[in-house]
C-alpha cells in the first residue's frame, strides 16, 4: 500500500479556515469517500465545513467532475442527433418530464434521462413511470442506449455504476444537516447529469412553497452555480428559474399525473403546465439546434402535438421499456382509487382563489398514501389529487376545489383537512405571478 | 426499542444555524456517540459545527457534565481529607505533577491524580512515570482509591470505563479538524477530572511556542471557560496562566525528567520549575484549606522539601504503584542512554541566550525517540535532555547548551541540529518574560 497523497483531515483544516482546496485534493475527497481513504466521519465534517466556508465556482466544478468520474460516465457519441436533458429540482404535480421527452424527440432531440424518485412532499418520475403497468425504470446502460436509439429517449433511475460519489455523499449529507448547501446540491445534480453522455442541457429551478428552495435569490444562486458548472464541463447550460407556489396542472399523484401528461400530449393540457412545458422543451430545441428561438420552437412543438407524433414517442417509450402502452387510450388499465372524492367549497366561499399551497398539497397526496417519508417507504400509485382549483379561478359555495382519488377513508379525511387549509379565497381577482422567471444561460 | 428523544439531525441543524443546544440534546448527543444512537459521521458534523458555532458557558457545562456522566464517576467522599488534583495543558519539560502531588500530600492534601500520555512535542506524566522500573500506572479504582488512603496520591491513567464520551469524541476531533476548539477542549479536560472525584482544582493553562495555545489571549479564554464549568459543577476551580516558550527547567525526556523531579523533592531543583510547582501547588493548598495564601502555603512547602517528608511520600508513590522506590537514591537504575553528548556554543557565541525554542526541544526528543508522532508509537524513555540553557544565561564560545542523551547516532545528529535552531543569542541581556502570568478564579 502507497502512502496517501493527502490526509483528509489537513483537507478539512483547510476548508474550515475558509480556504479554497485543490483539484487533487478535492479528487481525493470524491474518491476517497467511496473507496474509504476518506471516512464517513471525515467526509461529514468537510461537508459541514463546505456549509459554513462554502466553494468558489472552480472548486465546484471540480468536485462536480470529481464525482462524476467516481463511477462510470456513459458515452453516447456515437449515437447521431443531439443529446439534451433536462433536470428540475423537483415541486408538486411536476410531470413536465413525461411530456416533455416525447415532445423533444418528436422534435428531432434525443433525450437521455436518468431521474429520481420522490421523497418527502415532491414527486419522482421514475415513481409515476411506474404507475404504468409493467414499465421498467432500472435498465441497464446498454439497453438504456439501444432504446435511446430506437425510441429517441428513455427515462431509466441511475444505475449504480455512475456516480456512487454522489449516492455516499447525498446519504451523507441527509443525516448531518448538509443538505441546503448551493455548491453541494449544484455538484448533486449536475454530476449526475454529465454523466449521462448528454451534450447539453435545460435545468428547471424552482422556488416557493412547493419547492425545495423557498426564495428565488436562492434559486437564482443555484441556477448561476449549475450554469457556471455546465460552462466549465464544455456543456451549455441553460436554467429557467419557475415558480412553484400551487402544483403544476390540475393533478398530483401518480396515476393521475400519467393522466394528465397523456392529455398533455393528445392536446388537452391545462395552460400553465404547458406554459412550462413548452419553455422548458424550447431551450432544449436552440441548445440541440433545432430552433432559433422561443417562438420557432413553440410552433414545432405545437405541430407534433396536433399531428400526433409526441404522443406516438411517448407509445413508444412505454412500449421500449416494458410498459403497457395500451394505457395511452384506456385510462382504467392504470391503478385506480377505490374512491373518488370531491371536495367542494363552503358555505362561505366567496370571489376567487388566492393560494392553493404546493407544500400542503403535497402533504396531501402523503397524507393519501402517495408520498415517501422515508426512502424506503412503499407508496400507492392510485391514490393523489385530479381536478384541481387554480389560483384566479372564481369560487361560489359547492365549488369543486379538487377531487381526491382515495383508498382509505381515514387518509381521506386527513388529505381533505390539508387541501382545505391549501386553497384560500379573497374576493378581488388577485394579481397573477408570472410562472416563468430568469433565463439563467 | 422505543422511538429516540431526539433527531441527530435536527441537533445538528440547530447548532449549524447557531442556537443553543438544551441540556436534553447535549445528553442524548454525549450518551449517543457512546451506544452509537450518535452515529460517528453525525458527532462529526454536530463537531465542525461547534467549532465553528461555538457554545454559549451554560453549553459548555452541559456538555461538560453529560460527557462525565457518560461513564463512572468515581466517588472519593469517604476517602477524609481534601481531595485536590492539577491539571496542565501540557508542554516540555512539564514534570511538575511528579514534584506537586507529593509536595502536596506532605502539606496535608490528597491528590487523586489521572494523567494522559504524550503525543507529538509534549510529555507525558504516565510516559515519565513508566522510567521507573516496575512502575505501573494502569490501576483499577479499588487500588487507586487504596494507595489514595495509604499514601495520599495516586498517579494513573484513564480506566476504560470513565468518560468514554472523552475518548470517543477526542479520537473524532483528531482527525477531523476539531481540536483547537475552546468549549470542547474544556468539556474535555474538565469532564475527566470532575470525574476523578475531586473537591476543587488547580490548572495551569500555558501559552507559548512550547504549548497547545500559542497566544495568551486563548489560553485565558480558555481558564475562564474551565472555571466556570467548575463552578457550574459546584468545584472550586482555579488556573494559572504559564508561559511555555522555552522548556520547564533543564531536563526535557522521561528519565532526565525523573531526576530532575527527584532533585526537585530533594531541595535542587531550578528556579523556575520550582516556582511554576509551588505556585500551583500553593493554590491546590489554598483550595484545600491548608493554607490561607500564597506565602503561607510557600512556608509549608519549603518545610515539607527541607525535612525530606516530600521526597518519602514520593519514595512511597512509586513503591504502592509497584515502582523500585531506589532510583531516588540511585539514578543509575532508571534506564540509561548509551551516550551523553554535550552540545557547545560555537566560535561566534556571544551575549546572552535569548531564546530556547521549547517546540523545536519537542521535537528534539521525538527524534531521538523519545517522543510519539502517533498515539501508538513507543518510545525510548532513556533518551532526552539535560542541562539545558537558560534564557537569560551568559554565553561564550564552548559554553554547553544541553547535553543529549541519546542511543542512536544518527538521531542524535537530527536532535543537535535541531537544538542548535532552538538556542539563540542576544548581545545584552534579554528581558525577561514572567513565568506565572494571570490567576484566574
Amino acid at each position: 500500500m502507497t502512502a496517501p497523497a493527502f490526509f483528509p483531515q489537513d483537507i478539512i483544516i483547510r476548508k474550515r479556515d475558509g480556504g479554497a482546496l485543490s483539484r487533487d485534493e478535492i479528487d481525493f475527497f470524491a474518491r476517497g469517500v467511496v473507496d474509504g481513504a476518506f471516512a464517513d466521519y471525515q467526509a461529514t465534517a468537510l461537508l459541514m465545513a463546505i456549509f459554513w466556508r462554502g466553494m468558489t465556482p472552480q472548486e465546484t466544478a471540480w468536485l462536480t467532475d470529481a464525482m462524476m468520474r467516481s463511477g462510470d460516465v456513459i458515452d453516447l457519441r456515437d449515437l447521431p442527433g443531439a443529446k439534451v436533458d433536462k433536470h428540475s429540482t423537483g415541486g408538486v404535480g411536476d410531470k413536465v418530464s413525461l411530456i416533455l421527452a416525447p415532445l423533444a424527440v418528436a422534435c428531432g432531440l434525443k433525450v437521455p434521462m436518468m431521474s429520481g424518485r420522490g421523497l418527502g412532499h415532491t414527486g419522482g418520475t421514475l415513481d409515476k413511470l411506474e404507475a404504468i403497468p409493467g414499465f421498467r425504470v432500472q435498465l441497464g446502460v446498454p439497453e438504456f442506449r439501444a432504446i435511446l436509439q430506437r425510441v429517441g429517449c428513455a427515462m431509466i433511475g441511475q444505475t449504480p455504476q455512475v456516480v456512487p460519489a454522489d449516492r455516499k455523499l447525498y446519504a451523507l449529507r441527509d443525516v448531518t444537516g448538509t443538505v441546503e448547501c448551493i455548491p453541494l446540491i449544484c455538484a448533486s445534480i449536475m454530476s449526475k447529469k454529465l454523466a449521462e453522455g448528454i451534450d447539453s442541457l435545460v435545468l428547471d429551478v424552482k422556488f416557493g412553497r412547493g419547492a425545495f428552495m423557498k426564495k428565488k435569490e436562492d434559486a437564482l444562486t443555484l441556477a448561476h452555480a449549475m450554469v457556471e458548472v455546465g460552462r466549465a464541463a464544455g456543456k451549455p447550460v441553460r436554467a429557467l428559474l419557475t415558480a412553484m407556489h400551487q402544483p403544476l396542472g390540475r393533478a398530483a399523484g401518480h396515476t393521475t399525473e400519467v393522466v394528465e401528461s397523456i392529455e398533455c400530449l393528445k392536446g388537452g393540457g391545462p395552460a400553465d403546465l404547458m406554459e412550462v412545458t413548452y419553455a422548458l422543451t424550447g431551450q432544449m430545441l436552440i441548445l440541440g439546434g433545432k430552433a432559433r428561438d422561443a417562438a420557432g420552437a413553440r410552433q414545432q412543438m405545437e405541430a407534433v402535438v396536433a399531428n400526433g407524433s409526441a404522443l406516438k414517442v411517448f407509445r413508444e417509450m412505454c412500449a421500449a421499456q416494458g410498459g403497457d402502452a395500451r394505457v395511452v387510450d384506456d385510462y382504467s388499465l392504470l391503478p385506480t382509487a377505490r374512491k373518488k372524492l370531491e371536495i367542494r367549497a363552503g358555505a362561505d366561499a366567496r370571489g376567487f382563489v388566492s393560494e392553493v399551497d404546493a407544500l400542503r398539497c403535497g402533504h396531501a397526496i402523503m397524507a393519501l398514501g402517495g408520498g415517501r417519508a422515508a426512502v424506503t417507504d412503499r407508496i400507492d400509485h392510485a391514490v393523489g389529487l385530479a381536478d384541481l382549483i387554480k389560483i384566479g379561478e372564481p369560487v361560489a359555495p359547492g365549488a369543486r376545489l379538487c377531487t381526491l382519488h382515495a383508498n382509505d377513508e381515514a387518509r381521506a379525511a386527513r388529505a381533505e383537512a390539508l387541501i382545505r387549509e391549501a386553497v384560500k379565497f379573497t374576493p378581488a381577482p388577485p394579481r397573477q405571478e408570472p410562472l416563468i422567471h430568469d433565463l439563467v444561460q
